[in-house]
């Protein structure tokens, strides 16, 4: 049951950075609302704003040996997803592994558990969105899976799906619609910034979106 | 039952800064211990310090609309406070609403329930304290309401009543009391100031309060 | 039951110093990957780096009376660690007990509760872990005990054990294993570093420790 | 501040009863889907169905003093709602208390903290809510107040409020609103038992409810 | 986006039931220790035991208008598995939708977020493993979708997969694997048949399993 | 630094027994407010009532090696009580290591994680408190220790410490303080039931204990 998926589909990347480029929100809206992980996904520092393609680890709680696995299944460009089989907060993850996953391209990790050398990952720019912070390290003694489907912080995230990663936390583009929601997004932003500057001018969305007549349908009462 | 109150008294504008300046840890003090609301609720980013009017809100869960209707009722120096009808931790607000809240003066946002456009707020100066960061949009199709006594993070919040919020939280001052909590603020401010010189100089809470004979009339020990 | 013990062991201070140098992660892989409070125990800042010797605090819930008695306690280099016997987030410590704490050589506050003035205390460089920043204040109408063994976290703690703390989280050492932790810390680093320049140029850990003839004898498959 | 308020305005009993037989679910939609306490207020044992006027007590944390001060403010048919001033789970209240409150006909207590003596209780029939159940016991040291306005489990509670607990939770009536919920739960539970006679032949609600053409305008797609 | 999947492939009714017999427990072993929800999903009442095959609905928080669509779908020996967009615990589901689930054939519900009239239910024999018991009522304005894969708690659900739930929690099987898992479990029932007999006795299971030689081989000091 | 103390002192028997029928919350007081575990330890069951001697197990996240271990170490009237060294719901104990540990004289389990085949431990009477319910199993694969001290659910835990376990919770009493706990707790009982025979006529706590002069001079209004 212990597998490791060698060949995996990419998203384009340009298209990639794009996304990355557009941010987690629209993205989001891009795709109908969807794709978003829990927001208990936090970076370790603010200001990174990543995309990638998903390389993804299933560990058991407490065990980290998959992620040495994983980097050499990594390419330039890649982002370590790992979610472990039960909830666990231990820091699987830390400055030496992060120096191997840089040296091969890998451009941050997604990780449902805990991280540490908060403050060496921060001096090296390798960005991690996590749901703990925790020095309590791991053993390695039983085998995971890499590149299988996995659910991590409520979404299901298969290898080669397009990550994107900022300040709001983390939304999952699956590989084949990356394209498309790309396009969207870039609609989206386009409209976004003619509002903004109505709005800049103290014009209102009730105005904006025509949305008056609508909420006196509703029954909204003004007193 | 869904409702906007236009009209809503507000404290007077110095009162109010000075309450801010005061910052949430004294203000609650003088106000005898009340007022903060849950620890949960915390600053997107750290250095902000304001105080304004509460314009409230009562939301569905996962649905903003409302916000645009709060937006046109606010005034130059107030503050939005949402709450939603049940725990939700989606994104109500980014930077295009803030854009808006902005342009007519608001000061900040405390919601109990998620932000997102984090990044931008930050950039923009425009402080949320918050229950989560998400990067999960809203929908726009439930009435709500603007304005009525709402009750966020533990406190009831009455539109117009006193918000302060700093890197320690949110406190809440009814409207009425903040003239006298004021003064009362300003004594302990002036009280604390003497203590910490004291406190500079290595001489202990113990003595300068008089602690020794009430800790030994308990009967504490020393071994 | 209430008690002030006011003779503790402390460990040597350059051996705390150094394991402070070392680091939590380090640390408490150097004793056997243990020792490490929960990971809600946060900085209220990044980047401090601190160790020191435990003088203990069990202190009723809501009530800060005990941290007046325990400062009297401390001795430059210490660490105040404050336990509520049970769950509370009130911000127990501010600004003016950190100026009281400081002046008597205190390196900083472990708390299992709340903390307050955070920005105050930011700018006198008192760094503090807790589970909560606060602005609840606390009475003081209830006697507790300082330096007895109390449980922090999820750890034991004896007054005078070592406390290591930085980014990411705290690690407590026992005071008779200081020296022994130190030096497998030491040798710990310095493996690291050997290993780090190797991950560096791309080698990879699967490798480094030869972890390939032992993941095919259980079992996993690559495909 | 610390005040106990003697005289307090109760509903009609019969009004009060009528409540509690309909339901914390018919009556919170009765009166537009408000007043629920937050879902982590659980009964300590299942079946009990009541219903009662609010003695609300506001109490420090770990601190159960007031609840004698508030007994003898009950009058057959109360019931007893506790907040601490900060979260709190220790065990506030346990048999002795709860055969002083049912010596004087309370009904049961609602408390966002804990409870003990749960065998009891359960063997007294007198039904608590509760966010926790422990056995840890609480001082009386520090003054709070009783019949002032609270918030309980996110809601406002006014003494004298209405208060339904059943095994879906707890939902709070207020006084003066009571008579005209209670008109419109017994309207809704007439529908609902048409209803329920339909669904039991297999009709469906899509039906019932006519929800096919709007759930086509919206959009919805059958594939 | 919003779609109603109307053709759904089921596993065998023989396979189903025999998996539910075989208990969440056994069958997550069988699979390999995989397919477990979450630890917060649990039963509103004990002692129900079922498997079925899944009907799933994606639904916005706080709207529970796709159970209505769902309800249509289900065919006898179906289970409905409701996963909100983002986390609510609103109860979505009452007694009217379960006298219609129930009517249609179906045998429980598996949601993750809140559930209501629990007392009704309960004498209905209609089982709910759900995250929380709220009154708090939805509403009926947003789509959602029927039958598209979701995660539930942690795990893929696609429709069709067999659901097995009992008082352990709740465990999801492929629907293509329910043959073979099933084989699988009913082995390791018989072998655990056997095993129970012998611990009876109380021989140990460092005997039974030969756990000696492996235990000292690694390092365990008996002192 | 994995170890097995194979011998232990345990309290006397007729000691244990009298504790156990006490109960939790009056042993607790008993012994100055102190040694209950934190309220989230849950019985899987109601009704159960025990006390023994603590048998403790260390172990390693989603691993229960250690408990067949600890098995071997139990003498009659012992209780298991395991912590893992970090946080963990997996269900590491079910029927077939109940049915060993009761072969073995063992009165039940506290476990700060997860346990499983709840129905079939209910109907062997073999009561169980922990963190959480999982049918998610556990691996063999990394040593822990047996009967070294443990911190569970916030206690530090001596193996042969008496531990009381009920409807409330669980309570530690430390082996050497037993037979002087015990005493404080008959003289407790006895007076809550003279207390408890006043307070079923109606009289008040307030008048009984005689609070009243300290309620008035600590400040309480009456309005």
């Amino acid at each position: 049951m212990a597998v490791v998926v060698q060949n995996i589909q990419r998203a384009a990347p340009e298209v990639i950075d794009a996304l990355g480029a557009a941010g987690t929100a629209t993205v989001h809206e891009a795709q109908g609302r969807t794709g978003c992980l829990r927001s208990y996904m936090r970076p370790i520092y603010s200001g990174a704003k990543i995309a990638g393609s998903a390389v993804t680890i299933s560990a058991a709680p407490g065990d980290n040996w998959m992620v040495h696995v994983a980097i050499e299944q990594l390419q330039p460009g890649d982002i370590l997803v790992l979610s472990p089989t039960s909830p666990c907060d231990n820091g699987y993850f830390g400055d030496l592994l992060a120096t191997s996953a840089q040296a091969r391209g890998c451009r941050g990790l997604i990780i449902e558990a805990g991280v540490r050398d908060i403050a060496d990952l921060k001096q090296m720019g390798f960005p991690v969105w996590s749901k703990a912070i925790s020095a309590q390290g791991t053993v390695k003694e039983t085998l995971g899976s890499v590149n299988i489907p996995i659910v991590c912080a409520g979404q299901i995230i298969d290898a080669g799906d397009v990550i994107c990663a900022d300040d709001d936390g983390v939304v999952v583009v699956k590989c084949g619609d990356a394209t498309d929601v790309l396009a969207k997004a870039r609609a989206r932003l386009d409209a976004e910034e003619a509002k903004r500057k109505r709005l800049e001018t103290g014009d209102l969305g009730l105005d904006i979106y025509e949305m008056r007549p609508r909420l006196e349908a509703k029954g909204l009462k003004y007193i």
